[in-house]
């Protein structure tokens, strides 16, 4: 029993832990509740469907299937589940038609088999189309899936007819109540989820920045080591999740697509552009992280030379600090961002003109800022 | 027309390459047409099934949804599936009696209606916590589901044992079919592609190392800049997939979780030491990237320091090298990996030695070696 009140309070906390962490979660539970329960009495309260082939079936199964936690992912498979269905519907009821028109008495099941057969190859081949399997995966195989069961069911082509027609608009409902759910109630958009990840990812860079900065010029005499390495190791984990983000912003970016104008967010709002933005941060931060390889080799190199690029160097941080935070800015308000890079332009030209043509230690800082000026070129281009 | 046509040739062309780069694609589909085609005509054949609830669209139900490209994942879904059903079917029976307990006649609806919202909801939040979402996520799914058809389907409790039944034995078909087609014909293993996959990066790494150990110290007089752009931009793409891989290997790990004893992999293989082993990867190939960097400054190095180390340096990178390549011969074969990787203690020692107290710019070889030695004695653990 003692053990037993331990688990118990090891899961209240991870409940609690879960619901601080995003309580859209909690949101997104008390959602598909709803909407089960809603579609569930809707049909309860019918006597007229009960016992026909339990289509009630066919509305729980979608909304159970089809609510996932973004809006986008919700319309996503609510999309592709009608589209599939209404498809696969139509052709299973060609396939049968066919297989009765061979068949002397009822379908012949041999060309059924072979037709569900070929269905199902191609359609799971199919998927494997990087097209396909980044926008219409999920209906490919509610194709698949409603085509074998069309075409193997044992009602005749007669009464199928007004079969379909009920089980189409059961799933009808059913998406419907999804998707207004999941659109009207506390709605998550992975649009805005991509948004903030843009910002976010930026503006850990330029914290980063910051951080290097203060330590290679200021507190660099009384450098502390262990101070610096466990620093490293923090910068490590960011850059590593950095540049782990790839998935979640393809996928996000994937989802938006479906997503209806919300927010600040216009029609046909340009989601491929955070991609890039997305990959050019990754590199910056490639950059970066050679950058910070040079804390510790600091109090070898020629300090005749540092000297004299101090001040151009000092002044290339701040300055690819504020561009990357006002990129951040103007990201998260879509606004656009001119100052700062401008500035940064030209301390890029300053600084060529400080290193002349000797530019050993500071490439990187220039690679990262030439990395940068496309980042906010690409950011103009979003916003414009 | 001509269009179409070259539409239809693009469409050609790709599914050539698909077929080329992974022909195991092409076997999966085959196996989940024949998965289908099996479970629709036997129950086709069985004239006992039709009609009665048409049982059958829970055989094909199960083999669309539950077929996945590695035996893991299929094994994972079919196993969550048939427990998920199984408990489920259990509690809605009890919730529909306590419904009926209460409703004067017939259940109560509302009873009905609170308890699928708590299931819908609970289960929907459960989903969350990462122990479940890892392994149980489509169980969890499919409880909820089975759960609100069962609460409100229109039977009576009477015959709904019978129902039941023959449901889960149907779902049991269905699963056992796939799991057996997919583990019998040309089975794709998650385990192995895991096993590949650390084993490559690997790999990569040595390979990437051979090339920099040689430019920098022999070709690096007449060094031409644009090949060595090149290099490091293709050397960016490696080391960017490689550290992308970190949601691949994630993913394989789990499935391969699922999988029985196959191959060289002993039942409870350890999977989760190739995370360990990806993680270190992935660390090395940051050290290595800063590495890379050192190829650009390299005119402006001090040459009196650089003379005195180089011996030891190439010596180093040829021992690095060859443990690299032993580490991923041996995961490949999973034997013990001895020789290279004393000798590399060996040059560590040998190195630390020649660098006394200076250690500027070999720290980062030192650096990685350290790394290193710890992949060595993940890999021992591995295989002892």
């Amino acid at each position: 029993p003692r053990k037993f009140q331990k688990k118990i309070e090891k899961i209240a906390k991870n409940t609690k832990q879960i619901g601080k962490d995003d309580p859209r979660k909690i949101w997104h539970a008390f959602k598909v509740g709803l909407a089960l329960t809603l579609v569930s009495l809707f049909y309860y309260t019918e006597p007229l469907f009960h016992n026909f082939d339990q289509p009630v079936m066919w509305a729980v199964l979608t909304v159970v299937v089809t609510f996932e936690f973004t809006a986008g992912a919700t319309i996503s498979k609510s999309i592709n589940r009608g589209i599939g269905t209404a498809l696969a519907g139509a052709f299973g009821l060609g396939a049968k038609y066919l297989a009765e028109l061979i068949g002397r008495e009822g379908p012949n099941p041999i060309i059924l088999g072979v037709l569900v057969f070929i269905v199902g190859a191609l359609g799971t081949f199919t998927r494997f189309y990087p097209h396909i399997k980044r926008r219409y995966d999920y209906g490919t195989m509610i194709f698949v899936l409603t085509f074998s069961l069309v075409a193997v069911s044992g009602y005749r082509s007669e009464n199928i007819f007004q079969l379909a027609h009920r089980r189409i608009s059961t799933i009808l409902i059913g998406v419907f109540t999804v998707m207004i759910i999941s659109m009207i109630i506390r709605p998550v958009w992975a649009g805005e989820d991509l948004h903030k990840l843009a910002s976010t990812n930026l503006e850990k860079l330029a914290s980063y920045l910051e951080g290097f900065g203060s330590e290679y010029f200021h507190i660099s005499e009384n450098k502390s080591v262990e101070g610096n390495n466990n620093n490293e190791k923090g910068f490590h984990e960011v850059f590593l999740s950095i540049l782990g983000s790839k998935a979640t912003e393809e996928s996000l970016a994937n989802l938006a697509w479906w997503e209806p104008p919300h927010g600040g967010f216009k029609f046909n709002h340009p989601w491929k552009q955070y991609l890039k933005i997305g990959s050019l941060v990754r590199k910056c931060a490639c950059h970066l992280l050679a950058l910070s390889n040079h804390i510790n080799s600091k109090s070898q190199a020629p300090n005749e030379f540092e000297r004299r690029t101090e001040e151009a160097c000092k002044k290339m941080i701040m300055e690819s600090k504020k561009a990357l935070k006002e990129l951040a800015l103007s990201i998260k308000t879509m606004a656009q961002p001119i100052s700062s890079i401008r500035n940064t332009k030209n301390v890029i030209d300053d600084l060529k003109l400080t290193l002349g043509t000797s530019k050993t230690l500071f490439q990187y800082d220039e690679s990262r800022v030439l990395d940068f000026v496309p980042t906010a070129s690409v950011v103009s281009l979003l916003i414009s």
